[in-house]
This record gives C-alpha cells, structure tokens and sequence, in this order.
C-alpha cells in the first residue's frame, strides 16, 4: 500500500499543510532547507542519513554551504508513494530539532 | 598567490596528474567519487565537511546514494585558483584513506 504511486491531487493536498515542498516533474518532492552554519546543515544531513538507512529509501542530498536540497521519489513506483509523503514529515521533525536546538 | 585565478592551461596540466577530475564551463573543478556503501560515502562527506570549515572553501556535494559528487570554484577569483587545486589532492586523499580501509 505505501509503495504504490499516489494520484497527485493527494499529494498536492498533502504539500498544502507543509512548508516548502514543491512537486518536480509530476513524480519528486523538493525542498531546499536553509541552517545557521554550514556544520549545523551536515549535521541534519547526518540524521538524514541514518533515516535513509533505517527506511532504506535515500533522497538525493546536495548541499550547498548552508542550504541543504533534498529530493525525493519512489523509483520503483515511477513518482509518489505514502512512504514519502511520511519521510518528508520525518525529515521536517529533523529539521525542527536541529534548529530549535540553537 | 593562491587565490588568483590561474590560466586553464595550467589547471588542465595539473588535471593530466589526477584522475577523474573535470573542468565544467571554464571554472568549475567537478569529480564524482563512487562508494561501496552509502554510509561510507556519507563518511567521506563528513570528512569534505571538515576540511572545509578548515580551509573556509566548501565545495558543492551532492550525495545520489552510493556516488559523491564534489564541485569546486573560488568565485572570488571568478575561476580556478592554485587553492581549488591543493583541494582536489587532499579529498583524493580522503577518498583513499576510506575506500583502502574496507
């Protein structure tokens, strides 16, 4: 079930109760996150990294000194699945800890 | 000295010396480093990060699972400079220094 290709009005309506996801190309998630300092952002990518694993679904990271990208799919299903719309929120708590930590 | 933006026939000599280093759009210094595993590539990526507080000149670094890519400039000098070469060795060198230890 969460590795199916979601409709992407379902998607569309999830993105409008978060923050800065956008839809790339009908099938990835995007969103640019921006820290304080450049090893508050590896930091994130760290955490980002150790979900990836444990989820075994990995997004493209790119960093970009304080702003950190990430982009994600489900290749397998050609677009969008329940698996990341929930690892989206997931990566937004990590966000959240990292900067309220500061 | 090493911040002036050196002559192309020079970064392309040095680059003769190396391996898989490109030169894109005349200024940019761009290598793709693969891995066994994703955590060893996120390694190497903790590793960059280090160097690059040190040196304060973050390369670019965009993490597709097990391939790394680095891409550097020193937009100061609008182009490649004697330093964005002394950093392409070391991260060769930590590049070794994680791949031989598996």
């Amino acid at each position: 079930m969460k590795t199916e290709k979601l409709d992407l009005l379902i998607v569309h309506k999830k993105l409008e109760e978060m923050d800065g996801w956008k839809i790339e190309e009908e099938k990835w998630l995007l969103k640019k996150y921006r820290f304080r300092s450049y090893l508050d952002g590896i930091s994130f990518v760290n955490k980002i990294a150790e979900l990836s694993e444990k989820e075994n679904h990995h997004p493209f990271i790119s960093i970009d000194y304080v702003v950190i990208t990430l982009k994600l799919s489900s290749w397998r299903a050609n677009g969008i699945t329940e698996l990341d719309l929930k690892l989206i929120e997931e990566y937004d708590q990590l966000y959240r800890k990292i900067t309220e930590q500061l």
